[in-house]
């Protein structure tokens, strides 16, 4: 479905962020380092660049959130963005208008960039090939596909943690297959070239042929954390205990939650990921969320120096930025 | 209704913006060659003009809306007014408050401009006259009375395409009875004297003695719509259909929907106006809400503008502006 | 519940604002005085202050409210700050988080300051004592237990007309027993050295050993409102009318309605005040709210003045503010 043309312009420059699938290790490196700068904005007294004076973000939501869609408003905020945040599900959605008459209807109103989550897998490469030269589209997360700037903040707290991505083995933990997080994430670390993804999970919550996306899979927690150097655990939707996929909380924690018990087959120095928000006691035990090898909510403030390099990138004017 | 002297300072300046009946043609081009302005602010990189700093906008919605909540949102920011956006059916309405205390209240926070929608004809006017000097009150949409700032982004889009209202051709097309936008259209293309104004409509659709409005009523489209060189279609309230005022929405898209063929019947460079959210095949054909005639998503565009051109009006100070 | 120590920095400057109760009557006199200087800023034409200028105020209201939240909204907007406003109730607390865990991503998002409105008392003081170094807290309301920015603008009201609190009797009018605003005005008056505070209601209205926050108790109106330089009507939760707490409202009308009568039997140049929103004919007659003694209007008004006062102060710097 990632398509690299749409997501760029013709010298190669960032047009839209839908995916990481079929972005180059540069686009992703750069993210990183323009990210690293605006760590000192967030970091100062007075949080605020004027890179977005004038230009107007829509913040577009079918779908809740409170730390994504806090966090794009933040960004936006920051670089001194107008912000125009619409709950769709309110509003013209009511009156029965279609998807594109809505997207057009707000292109009409000159928005810059629209920060997009939806429901639907593809719905942000719907927008993004329907949208005018000039108007840019961010996935903030569409259906099971993909999630990239979650993904891109993760890689930021990886890199801040462990400098390079080369001879890191990273698991990722938990419901795989229902995971538009876990997807972007397996892309970006094979992207940037990390030593060995592993995911684990059991069987009911893989993805078919998941091999081919470049991981190693386990069905055994102990096996699978065994000297890794970082350790991604997914949010258990709990609704997919229905169906007959898992068995019951208490003993998806007993196979698949991370304890302190656990986390010490894993090396010594591995940080422990979550992109939140977390279900302590089911796929993780409190003690872990709270103790000194959790960078959770380290997580969440990179997010928003992460989002802020990804539009200022995407801002930039062709021939100022190299 | 409409009280000339309630919308106007006693030296003739625009103070509130009720409805566009009662005023005078010089104040509706004075509102079009403003906006005309800030079209230029709103094509250009950073969309920005400091004329309402340190000033402050309440939107008051009691009635949904997407695209006149957006665009006088959008307005005021791009005037850089703070704003105030209240959802009152979620707040002290809930508490039992009358309208008139919640007005009191919010003129108490020192609002300079309050955006009102509701679902009461006259309640824009009941509130403004009811504010203390120096507070102003837009009607973005009473009941069934008047949606001045849409009829005035209507104007802009007529004049844009054709230049002058003298000698033109305007037909309306549908619910004329329950529609505010088409009474204050009918006003305004009037007052800027429109060469003719038609009404298109069957008769359950049309308000009681409309002839008296200054308009031509025609039942048959067809012969309605024959040489106008603009066709401005209402969009059909879908709980109309109840209560027998309407056959089928087939039957009505035969009657009243604007098809290919229908066009053909106007002058050839007729343009196509619908104030928006429209039905695609029930008031109109999907292929000419999007043919070249069309020029809907211009007036989204425009209102911006046309919005900034009211707002700032009703900020300048007596002396400055001529 | 009140912890000095929490709100206060160890060089005595306010931190956090989360109840009256255990500061100084140097503190309040100095919110009362700087609020004084802002009432300029919000006179004047262009409502804007740079004090709060990138820095980043999150309301979090998990209680309905307009004009405590409005008032927060423009006094953090005419600051300069940047504003997230989030509604809890749709937003992560779907997913089940920890209110604990809701606050540590918020304060990760490096927000300077929480407004938080919540229906348990002492939900801000336990977020007072979980967020980092250089976080603060306001409480915009906690259960029943304090509303400090509605009593610190009801003191400045006072003050604007009274000039002094040494000699005043004040009397404070209906549901003590479930009034965070009672509360928080009973402490302030008696910080601030007021001659005479009385409460007047039912017993069932009364909180237990009432007489022990030093104040008098009444149980008859006339009685109680005799001589006063100012009364306080609290607003009736008709809610309360059930459980047989109350009469009907026709006889608390009757027994501790405020009417033009009664008000003949404070001094002749008492004020009136009300927290809103009020319930015209149950608490207070129609007229008496609308009438010349009646300050209720400016409560809210100097609402914002007050707000921006405690905000600033918060955000001063050790040194540079005496």
């Amino acid at each position: 479905m990632a398509n690299p043309n749409l997501q760029l312009h013709d010298d190669g420059r960032l047009r839209h962020f839908l995916s990481v699938e079929g972005l180059s290790k540069q686009i992703l490196t750069d993210i990183l380092d323009t990210a690293e700068s605006f760590t000192s904005v967030t970091d100062r007294s007075i949080k605020k660049v004027p890179i977005l004076r004038g230009k107007t973000v829509a913040n577009l939501f079918f779908e809740a959130s409170t730390r994504t869609r806090a966090t794009f408003e933040l960004a936006a905020q920051r670089l001194s963005a107008d912000i125009l945040s619409l709950d769709i599900k309110t509003s013209s959605a009511v009156k029965g208008e279609s998807l594109l008459d809505t997207l057009h209807n707000l292109e009409a109103m000159q928005i810059d960039m629209f920060v997009i989550r939806h429901q639907d897998s593809g719905s942000a490469h719907f927008f993004a090939s329907h949208v005018h030269p000039g108007v840019s589209v961010l996935n903030a997360g569409d259906g099971q596909h993909a999630h990239p700037t979650q993904a891109m903040l993760d890689m930021f707290t990886i890199r801040r943690h462990k400098q390079q991505f080369e001879g890191l083995s990273v698991a990722i933990v938990g419901d795989i297959k229902h995971s538009r997080v876990a997807r972007s994430q397996i892309h970006a670390l094979n992207i940037l070239n990390t030593g060995q993804v592993r995911v684990i999970a059991p069987p009911t919550l893989l993805p078919e042929h998941c091999e081919t996306l470049g991981v190693q899979v386990y069905h055994d927690f102990d096996e699978g954390i065994r000297d890794v150097d970082v350790v991604i655990m997914l949010r258990l939707q709990k609704e997919r205990m229905t169906g007959a996929l898992l068995p019951s909380e208490k003993e998806y924690f007993r196979q698949y939650g991370l304890t302190a018990e656990r986390i010490k087959l894993a090396k010594p120095d591995a940080i422990i990921m979550h992109p939140g928000p977390a279900n302590r006691g089911i796929e993780i035990e409190s003690s872990v969320m709270d103790g000194k090898q959790s960078v959770i909510l380290q997580q969440v403030t990179f997010g928003i120096a992460v989002r802020m390099a990804v539009m200022s990138m995407i801002a930039s004017q062709p021939g100022l930025d190299g």
